[in-house]
Formats: structure tokens, sequence, C-alpha cells
């Protein structure tokens, strides 16, 4: 079954692009096998990093960067990774909304993860789903994601280019700088730069970029201002992408590197842990472990330790 | 050395204190053999974690509860997570600048942790960190992260109580609310009250609070509205922490639970990691591994299986 899926996927099918897609959220069993089978098909799209804090417009963006790219004949697959809140049942319906414009072209895919709140992978889900559009055969596959914490700079970094959308107006603009996804930035958006402070924002980026040292041959982040709204722009954002593409070969194979080793990482820990509770522990041992931690009876290392030991040994 | 610097610690001696967390946030061999020192010293402080989108005006909301809480003889000790950018070098001086008025209050400590951008392990070390003022005696830990990402929900979610700061203004109050630190939160602060947008923002996270069923013994987070800039509102939010800190026995243990659940997971896998890389694998395997994987001559799954299979054998 999951080779027929994965024959689906591979042959650009839309309904088992979203079944696959679904496994890899829910993070099913099958998931590891459908990436593995695909894995080797993988590698040709530009995988496209969009992120920024909450209210900067992204959504809009990625809906006028989509338009652009199918105005160049490229397909574009769309994850938009989107925390869920137990309180709206998530973005689903924002996203089938804010995509109907395009329903009815086969050349374009878009989908929502929520995030679910688990402990990390989220990264790694994601790279699974955008690998996925990448074995459909997508020419561009667009991560969007909201925040500026840890997940998301793991995430865009794991992106061929890395599109920043800031957003003049939010009254700090230096805090907003401060957010960790600075350094990660291969493109500045400055949205909804029809607004107050907009020229401003794009001062306080510059003079952030003036305090780093580039070398002749390293690339600057262009910093372009856009109204996604009207898409006053954003074929600028589109051109500033594509100059990236075709001047970072080196950086790009790093790039893929980097995402290799985050994804092995997070599988071989994530296997392990399961190891470690199906084989090596008792059932209901981890969780008195926990316990005693919690009741002060062990502090946490000797605790790791101890669990260590037994689960590097116990498995002939 | 160890001994002596976890003596300083419990004893309540600033530098030691800031050498321990250092040590921490460096990922110092000697930070485990600390923090298990102290941890049967811990479990006293009461938690506050404080987070919300750039701009919010966390850091002025956070002095303004030091004010407060040393107003009640309560010693503070308060944890900035900040992500450092290469560019500006960090949050350090912003919190030296903005901790002056502290200066010379044996009663308060105020320390920045730099995220450094490595994958993981923020919010075990942000946790450490708070065990380390825990132990040297504080009565209120305050931990401020700035973001909304995967990354701040795990530091909040191990605080005793959560406080999210929203502000009015961003344009898009919606797109805030779907950030996922929407359900983690137990007290919500709508700080800038006095802009324009404020009673907008308080109804919509009314609205969503609405949406789901309170049972009649659990608590609904409360909404307090604040201009920290000149404290008004300031104490009704030190009020609902104490209210939350009085019924909330039973969640209370439910926290510390999932805190203890956390840190050991991340421990264990973080020296199961160790132990492949240095014991089980030959020097530059594991980057072999990767190399192969950029390569798509293997998958990560099967890669990953592969090591697994063997770090659980060799061990006799």
């Amino acid at each position: 079954m999951t080779a027929t899926l994965a024959d689906r996927v591979l042959a650009g099918d839309p309904r088992g692009i979203a079944r696959a897609i679904s496994q890899i959220e829910n993070d099913d069993a099958s998931a590891g096998d459908l990436v593995a089978r695909i894995f080797s098909h993988t590698g040709r799209a530009y995988l496209i990093g969009v992120t920024g804090p909450p209210g900067a417009g992204k959504s809009t963006l990625v809906d006028r960067l989509l338009t652009e790219f199918r105005a160049q004949q490229s397909s574009v697959g769309v994850i938009a990774v989107d925390p869920t809140s137990p309180f709206t049942g998530g973005a689903v319906l924002g996203d089938r909304l804010r995509m109907q414009q395009h329903a009815g072209d086969s050349q374009v895919f878009v989908r929502s993860m929520a995030t679910r709140g688990h402990l990390g992978g989220l990264a790694r889900s994601t790279g699974d789903a955008a690998l996925v559009l990448d074995a459909a055969g997508f020419d561009i596959v667009i991560v969007e994601t909201v925040g500026v914490g840890q997940d998301e700079v793991d995430i865009i970094r794991m992106a061929d280019v890395s599109v920043v959308t800031l957003v003049p107006g939010t009254g700090d603009d230096v805090q907003a700088l401060k957010a960790g996804i600075m350094e990660i930035a291969d493109v500045f958006v400055v949205n909804k730069s029809d607004r107050e402070g907009a020229d401003r924002l794009v001062s306080a980026v510059e003079g952030n970029l003036a305090l780093h040292a580039y070398a002749n041959d390293e690339w600057r982040p262009p910093i372009v201002k856009t109204v996604a709204t009207t898409g006053t722009g954003v074929p600028a954002v589109v051109e500033a992408i594509a100059r990236f593409r075709a001047r970072a070969a080196t950086q790009q194979i790093s790039r893929r590197r980097t995402r290799a080793e985050y994804r092995l990482r997070e599988l071989v820990t994530e296997r392990f842990m399961k190891h470690l509770e199906d084989e090596v522990l008792a059932e209901g041992e981890f969780g008195r472990f926990v316990d005693r931690i919690a009741a002060r009876e062990v502090d946490p290392y000797t605790a790791a330790d101890t669990l260590l030991k037994r689960a590097v040994s116990t498995n002939p």
C-alpha cells in the first residue's frame, strides 16, 4: 500500500500527495517508509522559506509569489506551517480560503501543516512534506512559517533560500530585528511598505547589515519593499530569489548537507527513544523515572546516565 | 571545583550564580554535574513564564513585575531568553541597561541567555538556569522569552504560570492569536492598551476563549490590560498570578512532571548522540552518513536505522 502511495506521489496525483502529507503530519509509522521510497527522486525542487513575525502579511506575499512563479510556467507547492490552537482547530480553513484563486490549477498544491504542540520534530515533518512535493515534481516548493522562534529558524535554515518578511509600525522595530531570524535571511522583504515607518524599518535592517563585514563574493541580503495586497514589489522579490539561486551554488550544497544532518539526528534520536521505551524499559518505567525527578528523588542528569547505560548494553 | 560552585550557588552568591549560568549557557561538561548537585535544593521558587510577539513590551512588563514583587518582599531572579544575532552581539547590553534601576539590590538577579542558534536544547538550558536561581533561594523566577515559536512554547510550558503578552495595532490580530501560544496562556496581558485597537484585541482573545468550554473548576485565563511603561494594570497582573498560584495545586504538580519529562528526554537523547558519535562510530563516520544522504545515495530513515542498530549492540 505504501508502495502504491509512493507511486501516486511520484505521478503527481494530488490526492496521493495530500494523503502522504497527512501521514507525515500524523507521524504514522508508514510515513518513514514512504519518505524512504521517494527519497531518491527528490532534490530537484527549489525550496523557498518564507518567515516573519505574525501580522507581516506572509500569506498574502506567498499568494503573490505563487502567481508570479505560475506566470513563469513553474509549478508550485506550498506548505504553510501554522501552529494549531485547540481553540480554533487550526489553519486549514484559512488556507482553503486564501488559495481559492488557484483552484483547478493542477500545477499548484497548497497544504497547511499543524504543529500539534508536540516536542520537536516540526522541522523534520515540514521537511518531509517538502520532500513529497519535490518528489511529486513541483519546480518550486514554498514553506511558509509564522513566528520568530528557534523552530522557525530550523525550518527556514533547511530551505534553499530564506525570505524574511518584516512589517513597519509594530512600534518596536529593534526588538523585531533581535529575533534570531536576521542571520538566516537571504532576502529581506519589508511588506506593507506604504505604511508609516517603512523607511525607518529599511534603515534599521540596513544598519544591522552594515555591522556585518561582507566579503566581496559573499551574498549581501537585499531589502525589497512590497505591498503584497496590491502586488507592488513582488516581482523584485522573485528577481532577488533568482539572483540568489543563480550565484549560490556552493552555499546551496552546504544547505542541503545541513538539511540532511538535521534529519538524520532527529530520526536517530527519535528511534532511540522508541527503542528505549519499547524494548529496554518495562512498561511505565520511563514514567517512574519522571516521577522520581519531579519528586526530587533523583536529578535528571543521573537518571539520564542510568537510562543510557541500560539502553546501550541490554540489546545483544 | 564544581562542588564549590554548587555551594556558592546554594549560598546565593551572585558571582557564583552568574558563573553557573554561564556554564549552562556554554553547555560546559561541568554544567550537568552542577545541576545534579543543586537539584535536591530546588522546587521552592515559583516560576513565571512571560512570552509574546516581538514589540509587545515584555521587557518593560517584566521590569514592572519585578518592582511589584520586590515591594511584596519577594526576591526575584530573571532569565531573559533572547535570540542572539551575530549582527548585534546579543542582548546582554540591553539587559544591563534595563535593569540598572535594581543595581545594588541583592534580592534581584537578572541574566540574559543567548540562543546561539543551536538545534534544540534551549528549553532545557533555560530550565537549568531557572534551577540555579531556584537553588540560590529566589522566591520568584521569571523567564522571559521573545517569540511565538515551538521553542517558546516549550520554555513557557515548563513554567508554573504562563503570561502571554499581546499588543494591539500589529494590523493582524487574528494571525497573532493563531500563533500557538494561545493554548498555553494562564494569564493574558494586553499591553500598550492605551493604543487604538486594544479593545478589539481584548474582544478577539475573549472570542477565542469563548470557543473553549471551561469546566466549573477549570482556570479561565483572565485578560489584563496594561500600559507597562506607566505601570498601569501591572498590579492586576500580579494579582492574577497570585490567584492562579493559589488555586492550581494539581495543575502545578502536573506542570512539574511535564518539566521533568522534558528534561529527561532531552538529556537521554543528547547523551545517546554523544555515545553514538564518540564511542560507536569512527571519527568522521557520522559526517559520511550525512554526505550520503545529501547525495541521495541513502535515505535518512534507512541511515537512522543502521546507526541505531550499531549503537544498541556495539557496547557489551
